[in-house]
């Protein structure tokens, strides 16, 4: 089992950031042939999926829709005023777990691994842990 | 830790596609006795979740509610039309992983395994890892 | 690979219930120091997430805008009254994989891990996967 933090500097309030390329850098690093991988966001406001890598626009729309489903206004309590982050964070989740064989993960043509940033600009992590 | 491919033939635009006996069968396959299993979709408008295999009005009543709370047509960016099946698979997940004892999954009563159709009908692929 | 079966009584009808020390206890009694903690929900109106430990009016938010999102009565068909909460708990997730390393759960600082009731009050259980 190796774990391997990524940093990450995200641009924007929200944004989808593609960690892929990383992902599958730490994937080589540890030496699996046949495993699994997991990217674990270790944050509150900031989550992890799964989507298309190819047309932009299909970001754009996600984050366009969660913004008009959770409104970043929308008479909450809790006094940070980023509940929405917090909110969107679980619905994005915080784990996803992919396979791996012959060394590299097992992804779909058009999927890329997205960072789901929702309270930025900031530094996050993400943390990739690697094993049989 | 053993990959297994399903290919699932769906048959509607959206729907919930039990495969709870396919994954039971790649456990068992597996010859895995203590582990976990998980459930991997390599696709970008399709999903995975779990929830209730007894009232199939459960599954019409997701269906329905995620279609009222994304709509399949909203100003979306996207050229091919299919946003909301982006938006709503990443809502339910590309991944979910489940304990193995005694050679089964650790399911509770009334859950079943299902592959989420939000761009269908199409033939789709989920993998099963399951390992110690 | 160690699987502990932790039993939660729930408080309300909706809450987010805390489980972070328990399954760090399960992860201490499982001896690993470099691994993965896989926790899984075996119910259908019960979910899982991560969100901030520290101001519990996140919580609040949290669950005040998956009723406004996801009314509690909105024309569903199943009978038994509970859809809302199926749902939910598919969008919040039945498991989340955590990395651990030195024998303790890589969270970040504001991180707990939440049981999240939609169908309560009730004994609910969560199985805690710990292995290499």
């Amino acid at each position: 089992m190796t774990h391997t933090t990524l940093t990450i500097r995200t641009g924007a309030h929200t944004e989808l950031n593609d960690i892929s390329s990383e992902v599958a850098n730490a994937v080589r690093g540890s030496g699996v042939q046949e495993g699994r991988c997991s990217v674990y966001i270790p944050h509150t406001t900031c989550g992890v999926t799964i989507n298309e890598n190819a047309d932009p626009s299909v970001k754009k729309d996600i984050l366009k829709e969660l913004n008009k489903v959770i409104p970043l206004d929308d008479g909450y309590s809790h006094m940070e005023g980023n509940s929405a982050a917090h909110i969107k964070s679980s619905l994005m989740g915080f784990s996803v777990t992919i396979p791996v064989s012959q060394g590299r993960m097992m992804l779909g043509t058009w999927q890329g691994i997205y960072l789901c940033e929702f309270d930025g600009p900031r530094n996050r992590k993400a943390i990739v842990s690697v094993g049989d």
